[in-house]
């Protein structure tokens, strides 16, 4: 039987209590979309916020229909008997700000011109995508997590927590991640908001009001994005040189023709069906600018605020953050004296490794909890 | 002094002797571009053929006027005293078919219609672009070639040089390939690809005779393809958190901010202006279908027809055409007995290293050249 979920909606900030951002500009309304799982105990001990990624959403798990082919993102780690076990514990996804599914972004209605804000949205941060997350889980009735966890832009978010509210939870567990944004990282990032800024119906951001979004820029990102997801070897197994399609002959024919070109096609169009162009250019914009160093002299120092126990888990094959940005964390850390698990994870699936159903991965996790439930 | 050469062009192929292409079209008007440094001896036996890789052209070394800038793209390796040393060598390299740069492509004119090619061109390989080569250095007077050289596409075309014309040559140094296109590096010229083909003005490659080239998914295509050729650690030292200008703060600014995006730019920028989109979709695509196996069942048994010594050089941050596809093809020359040398150069310059200035690459090649001289 399907464990069903829904994403609830609540308004956070208003006129008389804006949400103020790092840049100094206030967001008179924000609406944060969540959805969680499992119940919250008695002394709200058990609650663990989880931070998606980048492509991510609320809808971390279960499904939302019966009829719902796809559970969501995170379905394989949360659930019962899963590692984070809706048995046992009370957890929470929130959309980030800057988001387009269901939480205040760009294409969000701005209350002084009843028009979508497109450009005029302020920049956010990572640290600005945790405030509305903070005051949501104090809605919730906790006032101490148990745990956070998130992977890739969910592990910054997972470690900017650790920083910036360090006495309000238990553990962390910061997967797949940088405590900055790498230079080719920025690259790639940079190269796919070219594309949207580029593409003729992005307009300065003010296509909402048409029909022609700049999907094909977006489209481009995606598409740059998704292979440097990937694991060298496992898109060498999993396309190879597989034809598609029988080639052409003494034709050009630019049509798909291996499988991979063929699967990267399929990626870029689903995506740009659910995300908007906007969100994407804002949220890369964020991950980009994150820098836990925040002007200190070194990692050690940066991080010196953190209280939580943490977990850091990066994976073999992860060449977008490869493992010596989570071992940069994980030695600041210690030299705090925090008490610091490190796994690196043995999987040829590419930084997407922390989407998928490992049971080593899985393994890690679950101890990780325990050990922080029995203290 | 600078030394200085210039671009040749030879008609090769006409309509009573046309250029059959793998794909079974044929091509009667096919002009080369090349150029020529050094002299050859009188038994013919000091010449040097040189391959370019993607971006590259005919003008491999010195100055074309004593006002250039810049001299050819491998000129820190061509020239008096240098590994291709012109006062011992013949240097020869030619703009390859599909090109650009002076050889027949598909921004040539189709004598059949006066106008240009476009996508009228027929597919080419790389065996297809070894063909008016070999026709070159026929011409030039030359039988048997005392070595071949090139890097990335060029490295390809060394290969499969020594399998197509195996008696022609003495040795061949073969630098940062693979024996076939990896499905991650065809990922990443399927999304270039992706961003000129969905550009407004490439118009299905007819887009010669006003003003508008498909410029904008080219510039997105060379900074794809600019951030797989560099290495991630030189990446980072050189340009790491760098910010190019001062950040806008309560509004958003789109416009370059670190230091690596106003680098990506700058580099798409200048492409564009010096490269046929059509000439980059139809090499790309050579490149992806390259495939030294050509149905046979092993890499040994594909390379059987080799006899020319051989070279083969790797570099330790090349992560686009890592050390292992290098090794796949000592591993296939060793099993049949080909003398063969391999070099895993260290440098932290990723795939571009085969374009810089490094001692001990210079040494190998070399030392390689001396070896074949003195036999």
């Amino acid at each position: 039987m399907k464990a069903l979920a829904k994403t609830e909606k609540i308004l956070l900030y208003d006129r008389s209590d804006p949400l103020e951002l790092d840049c100094g500009a206030e967001l008179p309304n924000v609406e944060v979309a969540f959805e969680t799982y499992g119940k919250l105990n008695s002394r709200a001990t058990n609650a663990i916020l989880i931070f998606h990624a980048l492509s991510g959403d609320a809808h971390a798990a279960f499904y939302h229909t019966k009829d719902d082919k796809k559970p969501g993102w995170g379905d394989f780690m949360i659930g019962q008997g899963k590692p984070f076990d809706t048995e046992k514990y009370f957890i929470i996804c929130a959309n980030v700000l800057g988001g387009c599914k269901g939480s205040t972004g760009p294409s969000s209605t701005n209350p002084d011109t009843g028009k979508p804000y497109g450009t005029s949205f302020p920049p956010i941060t990572i640290s600005d995508m945790l405030k509305p997350q903070k005051k949501l889980i104090e809605y919730l009735g906790i006032k101490r997590l148990l745990c956070t966890a998130g992977g890739s832009m969910g592990g910054m978010q997972a470690l900017q927590w650790a920083v910036n509210y360090p006495s309000s939870l238990e553990g962390a567990i910061i997967i797949a991640t940088s405590p900055t944004h790498t230079a080719q990282a920025i690259a790639f990032n940079s190269v796919g908001r070219y594309a949207i800024l580029s593409d003729p119906n992005w307009k300065t951001g003010d296509y909402y009001h048409n029909g022609s979004r700049p999907l094909i820029g977006l489209k481009t990102a995606r598409m740059i994005g998704h292979i440097t997801y990937l694991g060298q070897l496992s898109m060498e197994e999993k396309f190879g040189r597989k034809i598609q399609e029988g080639k052409g002959c003494s034709k050009i024919d630019f049509s798909k023709e291996f499988e991979v070109e063929s699967y990267l096609q399929y990626q870029g169009d689903s995506f740009v069906k659910r995300f908007d162009p906007n969100s994407y250019l804002y949220i890369t914009k964020a991950i980009d600018a994150f820098d836990i160093y925040n002007g200190k002299k070194n990692l050690a120092q940066a991080l010196k605020n953190v209280q939580a126990k943490t977990m850091v888990i990066s994976f073999t094959s992860d060449w977008l953050y490869p493992k010596e940005e989570s071992l940069k964390i994980v030695k600041a850390l210690k030299i705090n004296s925090i008490d610091t698990a490190y796994c690196n994870i043995d999987s040829p699936y590419g930084h997407d490794s922390f989407l998928v159903d490992l049971p080593k991965f899985k393994d890690a996790v679950k101890g990780f909890l325990k050990a922080l439930g029995d203290r």
